[in-house]
């Protein structure tokens, strides 16, 4: 043994994890707004078609090799695949699949992945234990809220360390949910929030490999696992969050707790969600929709292209500079190879991101011609776009804010469009539109189980879709 | 998003994990003296005397209620118990019972419990897929060699931090013992150690609570799931240890990876391993054996004590300085409960941290008037006791070293008798022996699942004992 360090117990410091907590026990679904309500509903569609489109990646065949043999009785649905499993294993499968192509849903703020632990988490446990589409809605945008803003209090310094704030911050916000979902008493969900502090996780280092998608599915396993245990009385910490040696000081260097706990109910962090149009590292974007716009101004001249320059906040060579990825994944944070990808095959979708299309010839060819500033006065959502052609001609792009950011967001329509389009693949073009229907339905029907059922073309106990 | 620092990669930083990993995958039986494997033997037998001692617990109950309905086949023993649960909850079981009293193993460098995590996933994939105690017990010493390698590479740093190390180290062993019996290639050791790394969690906060021994429990669970995982070539981070955003730097300001990579297969950290001879935290050790030996000198003079004080070092009263602790498992981490109880009863044993005991007003009494002072210069694995009796006179006793410290360790005879006397209050005295039998007798066993059948008295297939 050594020497150690004392950390005093801070007076000042507010009851965080008490006030909190009473929030989330005592919120109505009256009590949020209809425009709130209406982006979780759209937080709830573009997470369950990301979940069927990333249904059969071999990210998610592993996965279910290693964990199908001690799965328990089998009563929830891994999205869009004929297999059941119990609602830990079907938690855990769900945020891998909905986060695997990369393509789901970002807290601009935090660059966390809200929709994943947390809807993950509740869908499963709605198959088990049965529940309106009223309450969900209530506890997916609950689990959102308390996510997301213990985000925002660690952030950034906390995602500087090297956490990948998806699982860290996600697993609060599924024990919230599938707490509120199960009624847990204060006392019991302070103790599901030191279970949930307690298994905080994920490491960014993991960034291109299937274990990245892990993250939020053992996050929403870990969030359900916490709330199922503080059910049962399991007793923790009830200073989680805020404790000298909590969450907040063992993981971050920033601790501003007012973003935890102000304006709770009046300002909604859930309702600044948004949906990726393209299927990778959000950072990524700008660059993306810049080259599909040079490419519809250029047509074939494309293949006149002698050299592409990107200017990029240094943070999109940090997360996405991979000058040559092997694998589809590594794709997904390859800057050069999603702009090339974009430029020739004007695609963003999860088709650009295929191992094949990694190795392409003439996609790698021309990736091999890209290269990259990082310019710290360029904003992280902003990206200048240089174009030099073989005839020496040049041409420039700035792109301030991609679509899919809050000031361009995706409308109702791109959303249906991202949905049917990714999901249909996976189980054709027919059942998309049922499973997108009865999706946009979610407030009208009596148990939430229906869209795991039709999403895996099983019979609905007492599907009310119109 | 806000601004972000850069780590940049250190080409200085050697390749931590692969070597690690080449050394666990190509270690044999035999390159492991009789001396450690002894050592490894008597660590054994002390785990499941343990296991056993903390089965019938309430914060076991409470855990198995939440838990059991999610089991899938019933393949692994809750040692002690008569309920089987799948491979993976199994292990997540044994790793909170054999913690749950603080009676269990200390590397004393560390303070890391070593057995817990590592014994948990092993025995518990042991009942799944056989394994001879010979194997059982190389995979042993190795998941725990490397559980403390890594500690050592990270503390004090990353445990003043706040990380409970059993937890975040734990995940490790419990990776390195089911990924070597699995027989993992070492392209897939390298992924399991990425998926533990990822998992590795664990807060110093939960002291006190019944999520302390869930710790050792989801390590050995996420390891073992770890190691299945890359089994199916669910792939991964492949130097999760030593990149600029992997365990040791994300976790620690300290990051010494010779402790590591040093004297692989020469130096033993496994063989530095000690036992408990008091079930409460073990920096309150010294002070247990001071105030039994003080009994033993006084006899009924205990009755005429006006007060006592204690001379420790400072990490002594911030681990355990819980003044009026409510509950057993807080009585386990207040030093004044201890010194009370060891004075007026001589218990140090689990029957000394009962919820009852901590509230029995003659202990309390004593307990009150009982003060300690932090003194830096008082090594931590030492105590200076200060009795003064109601006449006036007083009494010093000055302890360096507590029974179960490397110095004065634990003989078999002793590990035998504590094995014996807490077992037997949950399976009888006939079966506790039987089972130490059992234990003893590990590596003569074809297979070792029979331990776990003789703890829940069950009948063993091919059962040796001899």
């Amino acid at each position: 043994m050594s020497s150690h360090t004392h950390i005093a117990t801070n007076a000042e410091v507010p009851d965080v994890t008490r006030q909190l907590v009473d929030w989330i026990v005592d919120i109505k679904g009256s009590h949020i707004s209809a425009e709130v309500r209406r982006e979780g509903l759209r937080t709830f569609v573009n997470w369950v078609g990301c979940a069927v489109g990333g249904a059969r990646h071999e990210t998610v065949d592993r996965a279910l090799a290693a964990v199908s043999p001690f799965s328990g009785k089998a009563s929830s649905t891994v999205l869009g695949r004929p297999e059941q499993l119990d609602a830990l294993h079907a938690a855990l499968l769900n945020g891998i699949t909905s986060h695997v192509l990369d393509f789901d849903d970002t807290h601009l703020k935090t660059i966390i992945h809200p929709a994943g632990p947390v809807a993950s988490a509740l869908l499963a446990l709605a198959e088990l234990r049965p529940m309106s589409g009223e309450d969900f809605l209530t506890a997916l945008i609950v689990g959102i809220e308390v996510e997301c803003r213990i985000g925002n209090a660690v952030y950034p310094n906390h995602y500087d360390r090297g956490w990948h704030i998806t699982g860290t911050a996600g697993v609060f916000g599924a024990a919230a949910a599938t707490g509120k979902a199960i009624g847990l008493s204060k006392q019991q969900m302070r103790w599901a929030f030191g279970l949930a502090a307690t298994q905080s996780s994920g490491l960014r280092e993991m960034f291109g490999t299937m274990t990245k998608s892990f993250h939020p599915g053992r996050a929403a396993q870990n969030g359900l696992t916490s709330a199922l245990l503080a059910e049962a009385n399991f007793d923790s910490s009830e200073r989680a969050i805020e404790a000298p040696r909590g969450f907040a000081n063992v993981t971050s260097t920033k601790q501003d707790y007012s973003e935890i706990l102000d304006d709770l109910g009046t300002r909604w962090e859930s309702a600044l969600n948004s949906y990726k149009p393209y299927a990778c590292g959000i950072v990524i974007h700008p660059t993306i929709d810049g080259c599909q716009q040079i490419r519809a101004d250029i047509g074939d001249r494309v293949n006149a292209i002698k050299s592409v320059h990107l200017t990029t906040h240094p943070l999109v060579l940090e997360l996405t500079g991979k000058k040559t990825p092997r694998t589809g994944l590594e794709g997904k944070f390859s800057v050069y190879h999603s702009a090339a990808a974009a430029l020739l095959k004007g695609d963003g979708a999860p088709t650009a991101f295929t191992d094949e299309m990694v190795n392409q010839p003439e996609i790698t060819a021309l990736r091999d011609r890209i290269s990259a500033t990082a310019d710290p006065e360029c904003h992280e959502a902003s990206v200048t776009i240089d174009v030099t052609f073989e005839d020496g001609s040049t041409l420039r792009k700035h792109i301030e804010r991609a679509l899919g950011s809050k000031d361009v967001p995706l409308t109702d329509d791109q959303v249906d469009d991202k949905f049917v389009t990714q999901s249909a693949l996976v189980i054709g073009e027919d059942a998309a539109r049922e499973l997108l229907a009865i999706s946009w339905n979610l407030e009208n029907l009596s148990s939430v189980a229906d869209v795991a059922r039709v999403s895996a073309g099983r019979t609905t106990d007492q599907a009310k879709a119109g």
